[in-house]
């Protein structure tokens, strides 16, 4: 039997609310066993470039990365962030050890190539990106990786990437060797069928419930790009995916998206 | 018979400028077996500062970490600096990890106890701040650290160290399992006897030879700390500690300090 790994993803919502990311620190220690956290960038970094007279440019609510963005970014995410989390985790025992993809060549970005728009400095992945083998190695050392969303060409270029991507592609790489869980955690309990009503939560969704509740309408906006990421894990051999409350992981009210 | 491993330091001076950085990590991939890169900050920091209007604080010439300033060279060399040199290493081969001793908890400081001053948070180490263990792994994995001078306490907090400090530290806490060679690169070719003559350069010298030298006020200055750090190094084990241009790393000219 494979052996269990978690892997938590946060977003912008919590790391920007530091009472909150203190509290799910706390909590992600708690998680015994092998573990991943892979966190994504908030809000900071586009404040420091209004600072510093960079204007953020987005297309389609997507960041454009430029030269200067990309500085930017790796600064705040790979530094300041990420160093952030990981200080705070050793504080509690968990011996984290922050890392982008250019580290320990851990995580290999394609630039994405120019079609209608140029997303500038953006890596793409594919399941062949993630250096299953030295991951494997710090989770035996006892480590706990905790990835930054910036990643490299392995020809000299960091790269931003997407924080759910990086997730979604290490728990699928590793889930060959693990039983993997797959955590996106966020600003509620999980998926609702009334979105101001924690309430409403869907225990378990399966790709033939997803269908019906796409149809109808009552799954919507945000939430299908998180589904439609989840059921490609589980797809590509992830165990299972539980989109759950940052500030609840220790808590049974959850949703838990499984192909049937 | 110990395995050779290198430690090499590199400060401002070749930081600060972008084509020698370059030239120095292509010759730093060069070096064969177990190698551990240290890198101080340079004057991005204090320019971004400025620009963001946070005046650096210093003392004595010592930069005074406050939490505003912590937080920027965190950004600035666990960020930009780090990710930038371990980016360019990775695309020459060099399997790069970059780390703050938070990560991994491979460095854990003490905050400098405020006497005359109040350094703010500089992290002081000792013998036993470094995770030998761990490191050692890591170089078993094929990895290469490469260290920026950011810290932790082990409590949550994040703290400044002086980069030669940390080389010094790491050098001698891995003699026990190593024989090491540290590095200390800068702008000349070792230690001069006429600072404005590359060719006045002294090829080696042992702690008599060092104590004449000062005494006459051959060595002078800046070279003085230096020195200090190299025999303190020796000191502790450290087989041998070699001042040498950041340029010329490939080259003979240079001066190789030793105990006697």
């Amino acid at each position: 039997m494979k052996p269990e790994l978690h892997v938590f993803k946060i977003g912008g919502g919590i790391i920007d609310n530091e009472p909150d990311l203190q509290e799910f620190i706390r909590l992600f220690a708690e998680i015994s066993g092998p573990k991943i956290l892979v966190h994504g960038g908030g809000k900071g970094a586009s404040e420091m470039m209004k600072h510093l007279g960079i204007a953020p440019q987005m297309v389609n609510g997507r960041r454009i990365t430029d030269a200067a963005t990309l500085e930017l970014v790796t600064m705040f995410y790979a530094g300041k962030t990420n160093k952030h989390i990981v200080v705070a985790l050793q504080s509690y025992g968990v011996n984290a050890l922050g890392v982008s993809g250019a580290d320990g060549n851990v995580i290999q970005a394609v630039k994405r190539p120019v079609r209608e728009i140029d997303y500038g400095f953006v890596g793409d992945l594919s399941e062949a990106s993630v250096n299953t083998d030295l991951i494997h190695q710090f989770l035996t050392l006892g480590l706990t990786p905790v990835f930054c969303p910036i990643n490299h060409d392995g020809h000299g270029q960091l790269l931003n990437t997407n924080a759910d991507t990086i997730a979604a592609s290490v728990a699928k790489a590793l889930s060959k060797q693990y039983a993997v869980a797959l955590h996106f955690c966020f600003e509620k309990r999980g998926v609702l069928t009334d979105v101001n009503d924690d309430a409403s939560i869907i225990a378990s969704i399966t790709l033939a419930d997803y269908a019906s509740l796409k149809e109808s309408g009552i799954i919507a906006d945000g939430m299908l790009p998180k589904l439609e990421n989840a059921f490609d894990a589980l797809q590509f051999g992830v165990e299972k995916v539980i989109i759950e409350h940052a500030l609840h992981i220790n808590d049974q009210l959850k949703t838990t998206v499984c192909l049937n």
